[in-house]
């Protein structure tokens, strides 16, 4: 398989996934304070904006990562299958986010969930990392500092997730905090990279992503 | 990264996002007047008609734009995900004018959460244009006039739109009318302009875009 | 604009709509006849797979044009936009269909407003052959013949789904055959034209579809 | 029609079906006890892990096919569009036997409705063998023998899924856990296939794929 059929399915369902979250916020129906009942939606909203830049921030992982290897093997193909599996659920932990965040009572569980969720797609990814090291005949070679770099970052992703899935326990808010911060971090981060933009060749050789939340 | 990558990210939020506008049309349950239930339900239809109309005409200009940027550095790529997040998000507010269009009461509320939607898409919009203009390296130099053009009427889609959600406090028609008007009047402006069709190079070369709602 | 990119635009669209259609599949919550509830969904399946087979001809006819044009200026560009949005629409009057066909009172509305639908996406098809024979720098030169065919053939379309709508008058189950027939008559009648599958230039060269329901 | 074309509207239908599956997740509303609703939600979740591996190996294997074949003829063209059908309508019996696989009563029904799907997916993905073998010149010559072996191999699934619903019959867990593991056996029986992963032409010659569950 090559990588550019891998890429092309991934891109749609990524896209798809990013455009199903809409769908999640709710309407109300027959409301008669329709500005009351829809500020009071406000977890609807931010759960939305949190789901679309984690998911974009994956894409932009990913597109980095697809871009390094040279070959797929049936691993590989495994583990991004395994990603998209979870990026493709993420609508459904983000409607329940949205419905129970401000719920007292269930709000914790609604927040463990997620941060269960996002985990398994950082392991995921993290899995495409682990496979690449091992066969290192699978990338670029003169991307192989990177791409070890790289595994050291991918666990980041994982470790966080299920740090808030614990802390979820504790306080659904403090965990929805950390998961936002984290796209934001990772937003931030890469801020100081430089993405080049002329040729394949040309981003192969200088792009130095960092693997953000998603790996 | 490459333009293409993101163009084609970009493509499919588009297309994902113009298709589920259809679900925010009501199917009536158990009617026994069919033909009067569907009439009621106008307001549903002239939603969809105006926001497919727009995000179509923000796709055009999407395109237009990048095929004029040489390379995407973190910031462009930034606006054109803020960009994203709010066309996938025009279905909600697409129903929610619809349900309450007819609604003496609430029909301002939704109206002007209608044009702030609109508004923060067509500021990405801008985003990306005022990006541009400060780092000029990040453009193919010949459309240098085009850009610094296009950076002035980028701003008139989110006045517009600011314009209208004030308009809305005193009458949601009048507000609809007004983004009606702007979906038509922006496609009948560029009717003048000749679509060049045989290459990428040919396009560089001679098209000129207008800005539109959505920049 | 290139006719690739509006190429990959429409089958975005096409293949969104054409997979949206099975939201309009219902799952009765809660049967204790789960066989016989089924069973009586069946207008839902016919409806189905009618809305599916007429917007893949219509998605086969229009990268059968597209293939010939050389380039796409304002009026066919907006054609085309038109052509999606009525395509995007289509899974809407097909679950009008399915929750009524059976219903005497109002199935012949139903029936009506599928009719009306499926004739303005024809109508829009054929807006695009009219452009095209009015301008004919637009197409390859070799195709003059099959568009001044095609433009004849394309008004085939919605005279039928008017007729169609008219019948729906007296009879909503006659005229859902003849539908049904439209989708089945233009698949076979195009059993005779080999498809030629090896390269751009060989499919200018050799493709002489008809133009089907879609045009 | 280029395979490309017809492999590029496959591609958006796998990956919109893939992504829609979530939409079947039910989001408990107003729950006092999250953690025992969602618990007790198991059937959906493994009822969307199944259908999303299966879909995307029937994807896999598409690829694998569409690699071969040389050009598309009309036939080529409707078994291809009949599979696409069944993939697109797939997120429907998912949603189906999520909601009855707990309900003793019904859920023999609700898990002969999803073998006979399967099956009728895997039918459609044999007919477009069964052509290819009848008329030799639309593959890649040196594949005939990949191809006869294929045309065996695809019987295959129809058969599974066709047992599969005769032992719903007597009982629906049993026939649940064939269809997961017809999906894990496939995925297994390929880890030994290396993907070979630089070039198209390099694919053509390297793959050699089994046909898996969609085929």
């Amino acid at each position: 398989m090559r990588t550019e059929r891998l890429q092309s399915l991934a891109d749609n369902v990524f896209a798809v996934a990013l455009t199903l979250l809409v769908l999640q916020l709710p309407l109300p129906h027959g409301s008669h304070h329709l500005a009351h009942d829809l500020a009071r939606q406000w977890p609807s909203y931010a759960a939305y904006v949190v789901s679309f830049v984690t998911v974009a921030i994956v894409w932009i992982n990913h597109h980095a990562l697809m871009e390094r290897i040279r070959k797929i093997d049936r691993s590989v193909l495994e583990f991004n299958l395994l990603l998209l599996l979870f990026v493709a659920v993420i609508p459904w932990p983000t409607g329940l986010l949205a419905l129970y965040l401000r719920n007292r009572g269930q709000s914790a569980v609604a927040a463990v969930v997620y941060g269960v969720v996002m985990a398994l797609m950082a392991i995921s990814f993290a899995g495409i990392y682990w496979r690449l090291v091992r066969g290192n005949d699978l990338y670029h070679p003169e991307f192989k500092t990177q791409i070890e770099t790289g595994v050291r970052r991918a666990l980041v992703g994982p470790s966080v997730y299920l740090a808030g899935a614990g802390i979820a326990l504790i306080s659904a808010a403090a965990a929805f905090v950390l998961y936002a911060f984290v796209a934001i971090f990772y937003g931030l981060s890469e801020r100081r990279t430089q993405l080049p933009g002329l040729s394949a060749s040309e981003t192969r050789a200088k792009s130095s992503y960092s693997a953000g939340p998603g790996g």
